[in-house]
């Protein structure tokens, strides 16, 4: 079912500061911020040779990884999205399985403009998983 | 510098229920486990199509990851290993910008049995970064 990863999401308390690591320090391709504000993040891009990284910064009031930065103020990884090619047959196939959606278990559009979903992480090793249809 | 994402690694307390969910879940292409004594974990590689996932378990009293899976019982990404071509060049470049490498300094021979070494999480957004000379 898994295919690619097709990306690590850092988020980072300071995405300036970030970007000029990546850039300076790992001397990597990256993108200018992007802002999503739809998603409450903004975003810089480092493009790997097989994959992307996306370094994330919390946008507006409600975003969803300030939470996770209140109690990491230095940053950390916050999630790993894995590639499907049906995401509504993997949505029946893991709640089959006893594996458990977040929000309502129905794929939403997600910040490529693609259906995603998000798995619990208590039901994965502690890592909050996402699923996008490729 | 930075090219190919290697592996992200991700310890879990239960290595035969990790193989489970990404087997049986996540429908992936999982190893069978390998034990490896002189870093102190067990392991299982998840191929996906891309890059490779590592699920660790401590092995052994001194195993690097015991401490994270106490404050993380759940388990979590433990660190992501980003390849580069000469890992000595990588080692002044890095320590002339600024950041630490763990330990002594020196690159050491990694689980892969190629040079390896690990950056500061708190220079790289609380983020454990392995470097590996491919």
């Amino acid at each position: 079912m898994i295919g690619r990863l097709n990306h690590v999401a850092i988020a980072v308390p300071d995405l300036e500061a970030a970007s000029a690591q990546y850039r300076e320090a790992l001397m990597a391709k990256v993108s200018d911020p992007v802002d999503e504000p739809d998603h409450g993040v903004s975003v810089v891009f480092v493009e790997l040779d097989n994959t992307k990284i996306e370094l994330l910064q919390p946008m507006g009031e409600d975003s969803p990884i300030a939470k996770f930065l209140e109690k990491n103020p230095n940053g950390g990884i916050h999630h790993v999205c894995y590639e499907v090619d049906d995401i509504q047959a993997a949505s029946r196939h893991l709640q089959a399985q006893g594996a458990r959606i977040l929000g309502d278990g129905e794929p939403k559009i997600g910040a490529h403009k693609k259906p995603v979903l998000f798995l619990h992480p208590k039901d994965f090793n502690g890592t909050l998983v996402e699923l996008e249809q490729a």
